[in-house]
């Protein structure tokens, strides 16, 4: 009989212990949670605070109750396993009850902790008002300060998945609120120039959004000038920038760390990340050991290197597969692509792969394509523009990544990009995707198609691309012409400097161009200019096309 | 300089005729259309008569004007093609306006003639209020049909993409509407089973759908007794189950037959089902022509037999590409999936690849599993059911197919399929498909994740599934149990003879079963029921499980 013992019992244990009983009714499985709960939706949290999930107990998956019942799951809620002893094979448990400690035995051990959120050493950071949002306590508190408080003003320091989403839920209950982040750019696994359009979506919902700004000390303020008769007192936040900020709530959400104190104090390897060293299998340094979820370390699937991705799809998955593992399988897991989306207002950002930041920095080559399309059929009602990046190796047209921004598709898109990764196309395979089309969900040249032409012109040699941050840097020795119909540029507006042909009567006007320049064409998206670029090529100019055209290069500004 | 000559103006045509002149400035390009419209919006022409698309001019996506200015192509709408002399690269041309005739050479002719109507010889068929629904004229005859003699009922022969679009545009229309269709079901791309929920939606909206019932005569009718002033006549159908309809509009939407005659009469190979041959070069029998779109036999992706898919997308991938190689280059064709979707009022219903029955057909051994989950987290609101379908091969895993029905999501997750079918991936691989997730869009564990583990179980012998179909064939030896609470029993009903065992109280009742029969486990949708399973198996039972559950079981019916 294999004795399991599983230490934490959210996404990585639970999927773990459930999977661990589906194959054995032998096995003896202890799951062991510090906290009360087990088994609860974590991403749900910011949506119960908004009030979008109005039930609490949806985000109780679980109960100890229920997973003896179904899956003869003996679990420990309160109860925190303190050390680990592989010699002996037994963990110290400390019951947080009543503070006993007692002993368990293993055959195996499962890792699952999680990530705890960073709190950076800011002076009067700990203070009644300050939160951060990882577990069911957490929400509680912070709802209870909604209540007792009633808040006019919020602040959320970090622009990440859940702070992006407090920021959302804090508007949503009419309270004022102002979003810090250092980087120049919320929701990092996208890059800058896609986050812009972010960016115009919380400043249109009149968020106060503070940029590459930071959060330096914050000062818990009980006045008497506090026109409240009921005073709760407030935060006078310092900012990087020489600000003060009178808040009434502040959420930090600037990032997690993976929780490795037990697995170190255990000497079992961290890796250089700061994660628990995992083997391919889920197995830590130590064979009877297993850790999975936001406390490892695990393979990225683009460049094979080590990373963090504290996501909750690749946490389910590794937990059954450990679970497969320590009951004599041989799964292996196949990387961490980082596939993440989030809902910011009206919008969905969502991305896999790598971004260019992340290609620059491992200094490979790359080249990209921008393509913004409507999400379906953009006769038929309803549709919206899905802005679209994609990242590729220039000579093998390997997918490195995708990014995708837009109110309608978005996940879809990014779905298929994950798939074809996954699966090893290239992009020039992508222009043979055949997705579903009627009016109301595609187009008969979906999005991804489209991104594949393009992406297959410049591998082909068809197009010579130009990209938006070279726009500004013109020579003498280039000519900026923009092609569309002169209603657009004075509704939309145009690059300095650029002369105007519309597309439509580019062969009547064409010389009136010289051909000892070089044509830098660009139109709304990139389609017209694709078009001039080829009657300019194909007669004997030389020329560039702004991929992406003036949307991409409007929105990185 | 390369003449071409391009015989459809449509989606095949256009395209090529676009992509022709990017590759290539010198080229004369002109395009012949016998209609009155190029590069229409032939997939809207329903929501304009349902008055979802209210702008008609919307449909019309470039004029002969437009491709002029933009492309250079000399388009000749109402000129037929009449006739093609290929020993002297000739074709004969009538102008439809005026009646004359003349002829033009060619160095490559692309035939992109498309599919009509097919209208079967039954009597009395042609008359003033039976329709067809191909083009701009024919939705504008309906409209003022519609306008001119109110109909009150109409009705629509044909439950495929254009059939059910016409019943959902009439119904939007507050017209009474019966739906015949010979076979029985609707949306023939998926199974029987899966066009269930589409039967129940569109019952559920008070259409009259007749479904294993054909049209055997019609008879047009005026008649004194008729009420109206404004005296339009009405149809007196005459049904095969010999029923008598009648009805004030019928719309004929029985399927569609590639227009081969010009072809035909020119010498050109045709394929055994009927559309013109083409290698996957898109050429024809004859180099110098190319033939793509509806009127085409294509290579079908996974068997690599023929097959005739009259569908948009490939449409314009193939007259994109046969443009490359008229150009001098070599691309290939890739074959074709048959992704479709349609939407039927709130529903939608997708598929990929092959079906059951076509499997069946052919002889290709398969398995299949069924799961009906969330379109997104279940706590967050407006998720809805994906019902999901996943036809595979046994021993290797390879994806034959996929289909999905529901109310969110379903485009997705036929994308999803699409994409890894396309790239080789096999059921086992899906397992690790990373998708976006956050509670508004998706989940930890997809509907595909979910899918391919049930796929998987079965391929590794950890489930020995059962299917609805040999439910009611259940002999003494075997014992159906319902491991769902009594509450669902109760209020969804149950399958006759069950008897239940709620999946938590399972390991305490489990002595009450014989170990010497086969226990036949079913729950709601399939997931408790392999945890039932599991238990059973592990125990030492024999047992196998619904796939799918009660929910495929009931839809099936």
């Amino acid at each position: 009989m294999t004795k399991i013992l599983i230490i934490g019992g959210v996404a990585g244990g639970a999927s773990a212990a459930a999977r661990a009983r589906r194959l054995s009714e032998d096995a003896e499985i202890i799951m062991f949670e510090r906290g009360h709960f087990v088994s609860f939706a974590n991403c749900g949290l910011p949506y119960h605070i908004s009030g979008d999930i109005k039930d609490r107990s949806k985000l109780l998956l679980q109960t100890p109750e229920s997973f003896l019942a179904r899956f003869n799951v003996d679990v420990r809620v309160m109860n925190e396993v303190i050390a680990i002893d592989r010699q002996n094979k037994t963990v110290t448990v400390k019951n947080l009850v009543d503070g006993s400690e007692y002993s368990e035995t293993y055959d195996f051990l499962l890792l699952s902790p999680g990530a705890g959120p960073v709190i950076p050493p800011i002076p009067g950071i700990y203070n009644p008002l300050t939160h951060s949002l990882r577990n069911i306590p957490d929400m509680d508190r912070i709802i209870q300060t909604l209540q007792s408080n009633k808040p006019k003003h919020a602040t959320v320091v970090g622009g990440g998945f859940i702070g992006l989403e407090m920021m959302e839920a804090f508007h949503q209950l009419g309270i004022n609120t102002t979003l810090i982040e250092m980087a120049d750019q919320v929701m990092t696994p996208v890059d800058r120039e896609m986050a812009g359009f972010a960016h115009a979506e919380i400043r249109d919902k009149g968020v106060d959004l503070k940029l590459g700004t930071a959060l330096t000390a914050v000062e818990y303020q009980i006045s008497d000038q506090d026109s409240q008769p009921d005073n709760t007192g407030h935060l006078s936040l310092t900012l990087s920038n020489g600000e003060t900020l009178i808040t009434d709530i502040l959420i930090m959400a600037v990032g997690v760390r993976p929780e490795t104190k037990l697995a170190q104090d255990a000497g079992l390897q961290i890796g250089e990340l700061g994660g628990i060293y995992t083997n391919d299998m889920m197995q830590t340094s130590d064979p009877a050991i297993y850790a999975v979820g936001d406390a490892v370390e695990e393979k990225d699937f683009v460049t094979g290197a080590q990373t963090l991705v504290p996501l909750a799809g690749p946490a389910n998955r590794q937990g059954r597969m450990a679970a497969d593992n320590m009951l004599g399988r041989s799964e292996t897991y196949q990387g961490t692509q980082g596939t993440a989306i989030c809902k910011i207002f009206d919008l969905a950002v969502a991305s896999t792969g790598k971004n260019e930041k992340q290609l620059k920095r491992d200094g490979i080559a790359y080249e990209k394509v921008y393509v913004h399309t409507a999400s379906h059929a953009s006769y038929y009602p309803g549709a919206e523009t899905v802005s679209f990046k994609m990242l590729f190796d220039p000579q093998s047209g390997k997918i490195f990544g995708a990014q995708a921004v837009g109110k309608d598709g978005v996940d879809k898109r990014i779905d298929v990009m994950a798939v074809a990764q996954r699966a090893g196309m290239t992009v020039e395979q992508l222009q043979h995707l055949e997705l579903t089309y009627a009016p109301p969900y595609g187009s008969a040249k979906d999005v991804i198609n489209q991104a594949a032409f393009v992406a297959t012109n410049i591998i082909k040699g068809d197009s010579t691309p130009i990209h938006f941050d070279e726009i500004d840097k013109l020579n003498d020795n280039q000519l900026l012409l923009d092609v569309r119909n002169p209603g657009e540029l004075k509704n939309m507006g145009f690059i300095d400097g650029a002369i105007n042909i519309p597309v439509d009567q580019l062969r009547q006007c064409m010389d009136e161009l010289p051909k000892d320049k070089e044509i830098i064409i660009y139109c709304a998206v990139g389609l017209r200019g694709n078009v001039a670029y080829r009657q300019l090529v194909n007669n004997g100019y030389k020329a560039r096309n702004l991929i992406g055209g003036y949307r991409t290069y409007t929105y990185a500004q």
